[in-house]
């Protein structure tokens, strides 16, 4: 069978040594004679995925102690309920910038738990940029922001620095580059970018909060229950947690975050030079603004559409149609995409400025 | 490799047929030399999945049309939250039975969002009953019960009949006897038992519980918003649904809920009829409550436990150590679970007489 280039936003590519152990173990886990989706979560043999998985967290992040890394289900939507909830403290208020699609949802639902004040947005341009050179407030419980905008492919390039609390949902682009843990009290992902597939989400918590938190919180949704549990508080997904498991043990066989970030910026390099230097192409976000993680261009004469349409898919190039909310084009680079799938969708475009 | 007779209580054990398939998934999905982990969930591969699996979810409970089927992420414990949420009206009031250690459960975390009347209890006999002869009060929203206790090994054999409406926890028994779903006005479910791995949940809603609702819901927690976006409000648990789809396809291919719920009542015949006919054991839950789900039993002379941990051991038996809060053995025989396993079973009991 031919390769087929992944770039998809998410669910996403995965690397293939990953996805041919975690298919022997839906057959037999760990030579039990039975499959890890029917083993019970407490056994030794899960609770030893669960434990390696939050062990590789910590290592690969270099998460300090005084923090717990813990998996549960929901996804980021889920995140946004429980970042308020867990975070929302003596001031009631909340400081969000509104940087695209999820941190406008971000904003949303943390309105139904306290007083959130909009303190910068990029809406006046579809989200095409980073606003920067925003006050955060002192009087808030914490500020929050979105480290990278998948839809419209901007990234906050230098994290803020700021004497309130922290709190990041960096769903898309977790474990893509170092970051220093340290400056945040929560960061919240869902996997399925660079992690691994649907179903977890991977919550990094400074203890403090828990002491924080205005309680009572339901139950699912208190972060120091899941910290207390281990993870375990109810069942866990199981299978979602493995795949998070072997996708980490893979980064950090081929040299952890340092090494990714690298072939990160080299993907990043290939298509946007190519953006940059073909006269046919532009870019949608702001240069200095430009995701590693989702390259968004468009056509600037949208009649070679169907000509560069048929050239990528004759590649085997998968999953760079756009976000109906910007068009064009969008080629997301996760971790696990080699360098090789970007140059052949570069390759495509020289193709189709040699064909016209 | 010998067989093993897996008696796990959940995660537990799924069709080897089912396994085999899911397994290939994760290495080319519907041929298209991707992964299904790998795929994005508004492909129209992915979307035909979760579409299959509502559907079989139809057919197979014969759920009316004025109700949804809807899956999302959070295992029953976020659903004791989502239950409340949804269903508090009104009155805002509930009623509830504690009938172990989940019911128990689901009326903690309602109290955070109504005022939560527990109208009957098994508590007095560590939930070894099924409490029966309540007064459903009439001024409630809903009136909350858990139709099989997979720890003390209950089982509402009758379900309550009532004009308040009626949401039930069927987690442990979900798909494995024959239920009116139009009695209900919601019923919530875990995979992890008869319906597939952990890590979705499933929701059958009646459609004017999403009218009557009183708003605002947090977003991920409002059923109306998962139905409206047919189970694709956010990322849904990929893997978790589609092996779902997978195990209620092998349901409706073996001949449905009727053919299972036979199945079903020869293992627990099986192994009801040894724990009464062998002098050496005892059942832990009340004759007429007995679940056929999870049958609980003991030693009636602990001074057998070795011998007979060795007997089933040999013969391949796993997972039936009893729940710490009753002790003694647990044989969980869920859908999946053949009669021959339980045969094998009751056969190691017989072994043990035969020694001693």
């Amino acid at each position: 069978m031919s390769k087929v280039h992944n770039f998809s936003a998410g669910p996403c590519i995965l690397p293939p040594e990953v996805l041919k152990e975690a298919a022997e173990a839906v057959v037999n886990f760990d030579n039990l004679n039975l499959s890890l989706l029917e083993i019970s979560h407490r056994s030794k043999n899960f609770v030893a995925v669960m434990d390696e998985a939050v062990a590789l967290v910590r290592e690969l992040m270099d998460v300090p102690d005084n923090y717990t890394p813990i998996f549960i289900q929901g996804g980021a939507s889920l995140g946004f309920i429980i970042s308020a909830l867990n975070m929302r403290g003596k001031h009631g208020k909340a400081a969000y910038t509104n940087t695209g699609t999820w941190a406008n949802n971000a904003i949303k639902e943390a309105k139904q738990f306290l007083n959130v004040v909009e303190i910068a947005s990029s809406k006046d341009a579809n989200f095409n940029y980073i606003p920067k050179g925003y006050t955060i407030p002192s009087d808030v419980d914490y500020f929050h922001f979105t480290s990278n905008n998948t839809i419209f492919g901007t990234q906050v390039k230098d994290m803020p620095k700021t004497s309130v609390p922290l709190v990041c949902d960096m769903s898309s682009d977790i474990l893509s580059r170092k970051v220093n843990v340290a400056d945040f009290d929560l960061i919240y992902a869902g996997a399925q970018k660079n992690m691994g597939p649907a179903g977890a989400t991977l919550y990094i918590v400074k203890n403090d909060v828990f002491a924080n938190s205005q309680k009572p919180i339901p139950s699912y949704l208190d972060l120091s229950i899941h910290a207390d549990k281990e993870s375990m508080f109810n069942t866990p997904p199981v299978y979602s947690v493995y795949v998070c498991m072997l996708t980490l043990r893979w980064l950090k066989k081929n040299g952890g975050v340092s090494w990714i970030e690298g072939v990160n910026q080299a993907k990043a390099d290939c298509i946007y030079n190519e953006i940059d230097r073909n006269p046919l192409f532009e870019g949608t976000a702001a240069k200095e603004d430009r995701s590693n993680m989702n390259a968004c261009f468009k056509l600037k004469d949208e009649k070679y559409q169907e000509q560069f349409d048929a050239i990528w898919k004759a590649a085997g190039v998968s999953g760079i149609k756009g976000h109906r909310s910007v068009g064009g084009y969008r080629a997301s680079m996760y971790n696990a995409l080699p360098l090789e799938s970007v140059q052949v969708l570069a390759n495509c475009m020289k193709e189709l400025e040699k064909n016209v």
